[in-house]
């Protein structure tokens, strides 16, 4: 193919499902969610079911499952874990299939059902996951999960630094005023990452209800390899050959 | 009052009424319609009536009145003009009410009707605007218009062009991540303004329909200290005292 395009949407409220179907969208929600979901791959998680609602989420744990789920931060009284990436250690989730209740990440995956390829992205698996995206040969949307609809600066950032690797390549173009300004915040953000999400609102959110201990392990590049990607409805793990991991 | 919020909506697909019953919201859609309303009332127009659809503004024009309307940058066959602010001479506005069509922008008006005030805002009156906003004592939404629900680029740095002259008073705060994005790009931008506008998409989509005469205009500060505002559903302007306006 020629030229790919790379675009960006800022929120649920501005995704045109329509516009995408030939794309590979990354969804980004680095606090925490996709996060987490990097976390739980390199320590050994088989799969992950991702559910929408709590009464789903408690029905698998009745079956047996490993269950995350938790609403505005904090842990249901039935699961396991909440969705910090410190709670998806080795020891919980190595071999297992998780059940991962979350109404805006499941919400987020229906709406681009119709993509070419969902995947997870965050710092954590950048560089596998930007070399993952050149090998598809596909457009490429950066899907902020942000915030009860809102903009959020932290997820992006995470997508201008991914924009800036894409673009760097020659590969993809874009004409989208959203990867313009990510690229322009991420250009200011990169310098003193940890201080410039000091300033975000969700870190104040985080802070004030005891759960920012995982912040900076979020802002971490490249602590695994793993590139979690929605087939039928479940996300697995694929893993570059190391070769092309930069 | 006490500290007054500061916040920015990048989108009308990001807009919440609720959120902003009691607050002063400033629309912002400076290439062209929030440009080509300043020039229209520093040309002596009387008020300019916002009405949504083509068959209403056709009504109008029936009736005598000048009639702006355009649809994706054309000139409709039965108006007097577009919307560009070099129309909006004083030969063919002063002193006269303009019915004006714009779909987008009565769409927004509707949104924010349960705001406080709602008011124009661009680079044209930016400092009166500011001075205003000031003597209002509320709290403040920046409105970016955006492109078909889009968030855009120039709408966005005015946002942060008002939003830095606000916050340097003192009198607000604010803790939204779209206000703070809006902050940092115009940080960017300022020191070349038309440099930084050259890569917006929309400058792009006006070039390519020779529209984009207009744009180094729409990028001036204080061509005008009028301040529209709606009252009763029509735009009229109001003028701060010049010992008020910086």
């Amino acid at each position: 193919m020629g030229q790919r395009c790379l675009e960006t949407c800022f929120s649920p409220a501005l995704f045109e499902p329509d516009l995408h179907s030939g794309s590979v969208v990354v969804i980004i929600d680095i606090l925490r969610a996709t996060s987490a979901i990097c976390t739980a791959f390199e320590n050994g998680a088989a799969s992950i079911i991702p559910v929408a609602d709590v009464p789903e989420a408690k029905e698998y744990k009745n079956r047996g499952y490993q269950v995350a789920a938790e609403r505005d931060g904090y842990v249901l009284d039935f699961a396991d874990f909440g969705n910090s990436p410190f709670n998806f250690t080795r020891e919980k989730v190595e071999g297992r299939t998780i059940v991962y209740s979350t109404t805006n990440g499941t919400g987020i995956i229906r709406m681009a059902s119709s993509a070419y390829k969902i995947v997870i992205g965050s710092f954590l698996n950048i560089s596998a996951l930007v070399s993952w995206l050149i090998s598809q040969e596909r457009d490429v949307v950066l899907f902020c999960a942000g915030w009860k609809n809102r903009f959020n600066l932290e997820d992006t950032i995470c997508a201008g630094a991914i924009a800036e690797r894409l673009m760097e390549t020659s590969l993809y173009s874009t004409i989208c005023d959203s990867t313009k300004a990510a690229l322009d915040l991420w250009s200011l953000a990169k310098s003193d990452l940890r201080g410039y999400i000091e300033k975000v609102a969700h870190r104040t959110r985080l802070r004030n209800k005891g759960l920012d201990d995982c912040i900076d392990f979020c802002m971490t590049p490249d602590f695994t390899k793993k590139i979690p990607v929605i087939e039928n409805g479940i996300l697995v793990s694929l893993t570059m050959p190391d070769t092309a991991v930069k």
